[in-house]
């Protein structure tokens, strides 16, 4: 029989509440603790999806009840999290990055390596299910060697100031995502070069980000990858893939809602404009990043990418940071 | 509060797993009876998502355990279970159609009509995301006035012989589907216009059937309406739509399981064929239908399609049929 | 070394002026006699490629100085030019229909089949590339057995009223080259049904004609051909083909002027509306009319469709006439 | 009326064959000379297109018989043909590039810029519809504001090593042609960045060039433009363009032979790989091109490029060559 597992959720923003609705929806698996220091969010939360609540960590984890926990709380918190789940024994996923600083990840790189539990990223991309078939035939040799990638990847619209001072800046915040894809058909990165611009938005520009940049990863077989990002898309959330190999070429482009496509007087062959965010996109992806998670806390064979595989994009995306900074490329060696 | 509703299944064939599938995952629901005279379907059924045991109708009925049923049973009980319903006065979701023998709906036609219970017909297209947001643009006035519809239709491989010959011919098992989303858009239909052919299958053509037709019905407003069949397409299930309009034109294509495009030396943009069968491809609608069966049964505003539309289906697969028999057009008058 | 070919050419209107263009453009051939009763235009097509100028047509055979000659007069004129062809053994490529009154057609016909020139008919979407192709693939057994074909041929704009008054109503003027192209691909059609509807059109309804139709054929080895028209499309010229056969479809979606494709905050992936009309849809068509044609006249393999193509045409145009009016498939039998 | 243009053709290649079939089917231009040290060559293009035979531009020149040039002969010779074009004072169509070393151009570029003939450059896809249209509509304002480039340019095969080991490499040879279309939309490019790898050619590898690449650039106004290059396509040709403004999205695919597409049991909607070259792709851009330089002869407006175009994409190519090398970003300043 499946073993029942009790859920310890950190954070009910945004995607706190996408993965309490994934938790109660999943038989064999219940949401027994909701925490928050906002209390009220946590009391809403488990009012809707059930659990105890504390506004306090340490409660949740002397409690005995979790036989996991999800981090979604801000990152400012994820390494003491991860700390204490792995002092706790208790599996843990949590939410990207795993901190800013990397200086403060490599701290806990070494207990995490030496962690008997599974400690599991939220690079909920990975679950996609067209990324997914993707990396998959990638994999299974259909296109031959892989010798390049093309990663477009744009937001609908450019969060708020608040958001844009504490992220980190535009490789930390949005490209880690694209890292991460990136890793997930190359692992092995050894180099990273890249260009940011100012195009449109005065407060990236005044906090000395960027809100567009193009970056050039290549892998340890001279495989070649080329990321362009912005804040802003007027027509929608654009997440394009294509990976490009000897015997041919796989491309994933955009979803939208749904099929129809529109014939006009002043357009033909249209559809309406994509899923306008990632909420939407990855609504299933999320879901399959939890379903993962739990196989993993059951000691099955599970997807799930893990502490290095976070550290990597950190290390990436930090990388990148200096490269369009000093205009030279960056050498990495993530296996260091 | 949400009233819960306890749900009487007949019939444990695939479409009834389906639906036992779909009311398990309904709060507020749950499979109270589970009937079937092949027991052991029944009783694996029951196993797997809940309720009482039955061979036999009428026990069901008679418990006072059931607020709605759902009948998957074979065509011949339909309108016997529908009947009994009534009497008891449970709703009823019934699948298409009715009967294959006009004659035996219109003797129910008058009771049906006169029924407090919502009787529901199982057209599950109507509940797909993409005809629904098709006819609702339609209806919104945006392609101007209705003029032309282009449905083409095709299962992926012929049903087995046994099948074949107690499906009522192609016209009353596979058109129609067809027939009803024609119904969809535009209600009133006048006219039944149809050819049948035999370009492959022995069997089809041993039973006096056809493999492959063309209907065209006339709406009141002279609207036209195309409908293309075959019984089998090498490359998947295909299910188009497309409505053309004084202003424009708005199309639904097929589905396919990923977004992921290939380019090779033999081809280029292509993708994987089709999702293989109805039970994939409307896998939602399914769901959907379910849902607004129970909005019907909750008494709160619900799209199901009734008794009529039930009937309405079989009125115009009739007359196809006779068309294509006959080399006539066929009129038809659905008020009568 | 190839015969150089002097072509005289009856009329000076729109289809005329663009075979005097593609002549113009041809090595190896030259317009010698340029002949309409508007002498004015006449001369002006005369001034622009070349050509005496004659209000004539006995005066152009007389003069000994064509060697082929091309049609392009009013309809009513084609039998009388064809016949004086004949007569004065110079092969003719005539513009469709060869005349609107099948009596008139038929009392030429033993005449033509005993000629021993070339009677070529002026179907042009024959030489398209795109259908070309796509009627290559097809014999080439690309999709096994050809089962059924969909024509979809909407035009952009309904045409003037005069010329509606004596187009010969919407099947023989319109569904006419959809009838030649079902016959491209499907040579011998055994039956013909059709509905046609008022949509729209006050002009057409005051004529008795239909501003919209569909009709459905049937091939001698069952296949069905289901064509959809329209007289008009808010979106441009819609040239729709598609074929289906027991190992696959082919299809030949319409043409857009450029490989633009628009994303914006309204619609995604749309391209600007199709080819406005015939003219330029089919401009590389007519002249491989014309090229073939001359083949033709120099006695080489020509793909040119003739006399009896030209016949067959129009008895499905009446024919489709007629299921429209009664109501009644009719059988035809081309080779009668 | 219009001028008679005598046109000179050095060099009868590839790509001198491609303009002497472009200068014979131009009405009031014909190939007067043509010129080839092999002059067998040149005797077979005359034969075929006309015009009198050297193997000696100066013959060319001091015949007074020709009031324009195009050099298609190999690259080394192309300064010293447009210097002695100068002091001929005859037009010239140089193809790309100038030439492989900077400072050889940079000798000439003073007298370039005082010469009063039209010094034209060929680099064809500034000629291609689509492209030409795609800048129409962003320089229109359609998108708003450029903000990033996309271009995928792949060839179908690796050529021939002794043509690689001449060719200047990746950036010289192949990229030249994406900088130059870069430049065809931001024009004033600042810095350039690129990465190359080898993937597949030991060829490439052995001369310490590159068989894959990613071109990073940045316009005046912080435009970001990212370049991907293979040396082999296994699908075909591939030569995507688009750009993303703050309004929206333009992209131009790539082009088939005809719109046929197909759906078989293997894959659906797929299309027939691209034309398989350049010649193919852009045969139409590269008349257009002539019948440009023909309007820079008479003295007419022409959208033709010049010689600090052909000198700014070399200038951009080297420094794409030297940010590869060297992995830093390089700063360039075209006005200079």
């Amino acid at each position: 029989m499946t073993q029942h597992i009790r859920i310890g959720l950190f954070g009910t923003g945004r995607i706190g509440q996408v993965h309490a609705m994934s938790v109660a929806a999943i038989d064999d698996a219940e949401l027994a603790w909701v925490c928050d220091p906002f209390v009220e969010g946590a009391e809403r939360t488990a009012a809707e999806y059930g659990g105890k609540v504390s506004s306090d960590p340490a409660e949740v984890f002397a409690s005995g009840e979790v036989d996991a926990v999800i981090v979604a709380a801000p990152t400012a918190t994820h390494v003491d999290l991860i700390d204490a789940a792995i002092d706790a024994g208790v599996p843990v996923l949590c939410e990207k990055p795993i901190d800013l600083d990397l200086d403060r990840v490599d701290r806990l790189r070494a207990k995490a390596a030496a962690a008997t539990i599974p400690i599991v990223l939220g690079f909920n991309r990975r679950f996609d299910r067209h990324f997914t078939e993707l990396q998959r035939r990638v994999e299974s040799g259909e296109i031959g060697t892989l010798e390049q990638i093309l990663i477009t990847s744009r937001d609908p619209g450019e969060p708020p100031a608040a958001y844009l001072a504490s992220s980190g800046g535009i490789f930390r915040d949005m490209t880690i995502h694209d890292l991460d894809m990136a890793r997930f058909f190359v692992p092995d990165i050894v180099e990273v070069t890249a260009r940011g611009a100012n195009t449109f938005s005065a407060t990236a520009r005044e906090l000395g980000d960027f809100d567009s940049a193009v970056v050039t990863l290549r892998g340890a077989n001279d495989e070649l990858i080329a990321i362009t990002n912005s804040r802003h898309a007027s027509y929608g959330y654009d997440q394009r893939f294509e990976v490009f190999g000897s015997e041919g070429l796989l491309q994933v482009g955009n979803q939208t809602d749904t099929l129809v496509r529109r014939w006009s007087g002043d357009a033909v062959e249209s559809l309406e404009p994509y899923q306008n965010f990632f909420l939407q996109r990855y609504a299933e992806a999320y879901r399959l990043e939890v379903v993962e998670f739990l196989k993993a806390v059951r000691g099955e064979p599970s997807r799930s990418p893990g502490f290095e595989d976070g550290r990597a994009a950190l290390v990436l995306a930090d990388a990148a940071d200096r490269s369009a900074r000093t205009g030279e490329s960056v050498a990495v060696d993530l296996s260091r």
